[in-house]
């Protein structure tokens, strides 16, 4: 799927031209932050390879690339939450992509039922120790995970 | 240094407990993505050892671990462009870190000199092909990258 995209062949040309490069880590797969395009809120934080890139481009839908189920995974399958893409970036160097969507449904983008995955905030200019705790952002899950996902793996692993 | 964080016991403490636990990967790194508290704007997605993160949380300044350098890097050392955090969040299954942050000087935070690494989108809904074309999103640098960091070499690898 990679051979879809061009070589890498000089510095110059993947920061500052316009020729579509990225670059695929040792697991083919590159970091994609998700965010809200309404609220600006970063929903989730997940990964593509090739395959899951091109689609989500020439569909406008997002696909990831699940490391856990080690296959391409169309957001929201399961869940109905969609999630349509409204923008997509690639950095400087190409090795990370910016998807910002609107979210079908609860509006939800996290497994946990949150609406971002990014719910809980560590407190700053604070020493870190086994005691410091973590603070809830957001105070109510917007779906019912066990309704949603049934007895479907947990992707989180230890 | 990640002794100084709690192991991680349960996928439920770790989702849904107040326990800070990060989980960093082989290479001993967790993916960092840093938003503009104000514009809300994707600046960056850089990595933290724990270290990395471990200074940011105490310090409420931006460090992050340079990849190309090998080393921990006080984002704006070298170019005054010091990121003033004003919240850390840590995602669902704690191996993703999202930053807000205010940015001194020029506001910028890409080392080719623009205000986000996320300068060029791809257009969407668009068959890939190699002749495809980004799209620029930022009009102007906000500073000479030659000015700045003089020959220091660029942390772009092909």
């Amino acid at each position: 799927m990679s051979e879809k995209f061009h070589k890498r062949v000089s510095v110059e040309e993947v920061e500052e031209g316009s020729t579509l490069s990225p670059k695929f880590d040792k697991n083919g797969l590159i970091p994609c932050v998700t965010t809200d395009s309404e609220t600006h809120e970063v929903l989730m934080l997940g990964y593509m390879n090739a395959e899951a890139l091109i689609k989500t481009v020439e569909e406008g839908e997002a696909y990831y690339f699940s490391r856990s189920r080690q296959k391409v995974w169309h957001k929201g399958a399961t869940s109905g939450l969609i999630q349509a893409v409204k923008e997509i970036r690639i950095d400087d160097d190409q090795d990370s992509i910016w998807l910002s969507v609107e979210v079908g449904g609860s509006g939800a983008s996290c497994h946990v039922g949150y609406k971002s995955c990014f719910y809980r905030s560590i407190p700053i200019k604070n020493k870190i120790s086994k005691n410091i705790e973590l603070k809830w952002e957001e105070d109510k899950k917007l779906f019912d995970p066990i309704e949603v996902y049934g007895d479907a793996p947990n992707p989180t692993k230890l």
